[in-house]
């Protein structure tokens, strides 16, 4: 990793999606400059929190007129790696990995999704919307061949951490697991997961919580 | 909101889940006790931010042997309001909303899936894996005869906005987006989203700023 990475706090990185996708509604709009405030209120966070992320990129804003959207925009793609093409293969043609080859938010954001992978022969050599299905013990050839770069999990929980070791075995170094359970990759490679049911429960206990209704 | 809730910071709630999750794990080992460093590692934070999260459940835990997992775990599940079940609407029976009404992690963490709403009257009254789909003017009926608490958002961006509205109007207070767009609810209703492609965009930052292979 490269002082770069470093410097910026784990919490900050996972806000600069957030704050981009805002970026790139403002741009729809043809805003061209935001001021902090406007920023938090998109991404949901306080204004402090915008301004002290922002300060890890350069970026400070001018006062009375905010930041350049554009700029900020750019600024904002080229440290998360999204000027250029980051080819995904996903593992498990089940429900959830095809909904996932046909999740419109992926391509569009530089998230090409090259293959799927799954060890069922009935679906190897398909083409599920659009994607072909190839068998795991192809992936090594496929990273080469497609460039893949990061791999999904959408498998049964029992089968995640076999996925992952084959992922790292093949050379993909950045691990996304949708499968309801914890998994370890090695040092040196990254993981980040989403817990479906975790969401959820954010919101049980919100609801939980909140006064009753006025009757 | 009762005071309860107020008086823990959202970034905490976030957390709950995770630690209740290592907690699970811990009792399916047949584990008694945990150290805030044990549980700290399994859940991905530091042992100084658990100590801190856990102080807000009042649990202080024993110096030298640790937090009692299943009083925890206990205390853990009534503060999420895990305690009683909470049915679950999906919106958009398409290959994403499928794929959430099969997913396993759901229903045996308290969130069984009540029905499937989808506009395509094709779909109107099928079943998919074996959950009904109905039409979205039945959601008032719907969420008083099923107790439908929470709305899951699986349409496509477009639609996001609209099925929001519909969920608030019916009585629904909480709603979990997984459409990729921004959308608003208003004041006493909960939204979370998931953005399926900020998690990639996350692993691309970290794998953009990874130092290169020793060749």
């Amino acid at each position: 990793m490269t002082d770069g990475a470093r410097h910026i706090p784990e919490a900050t990185v996972s806000r600069l999606p957030v704050y981009l996708r805002s970026l790139a509604e403002l741009l729809d709009e043809k805003v061209t400059t935001v001021s902090s405030e406007r920023l938090a209120e998109m991404a949901g966070v306080n204004a402090a929190k915008v301004r002290k992320d922002l300060s890890y990129l350069g970026s400070y804003g001018t006062r009375g007129v905010g930041y350049e959207v554009e700029y900020l925009a750019f600024q904002m793609s080229r440290e998360l790696g999204l000027t250029h093409d980051w080819p995904v293969a996903i593992v498990g043609a089940g429900n959830l990995g095809q909904a996932l080859a046909n999740y419109g938010g992926f391509t569009e954001r530089g998230f090409p999704v090259a293959c799927l992978i799954d060890a069922d022969v009935d679906k190897v050599g398909s083409r599920i919307h659009g994607v072909q299905v190839h068998h795991p013990d192809d992936l090594p050839h496929l990273v080469e061949e497609l460039g893949i770069s990061i791999g999904i999990i959408a498998t049964p929980a029992v089968a995640a951490q076999g996925v992952a070791d084959q992922l790292v075995a093949a050379g993909i170094k950045s691990i996304l697991n949708f499968a309801p359970t914890v998994i370890t990759v090695p040092e040196g490679a990254f993981l980040r997961k989403v817990d479906l049911a975790l969401e959820l429960q954010v919101l049980s206990f919100y609801q939980e919580h909140r006064a009753p209704d006025p009757v």
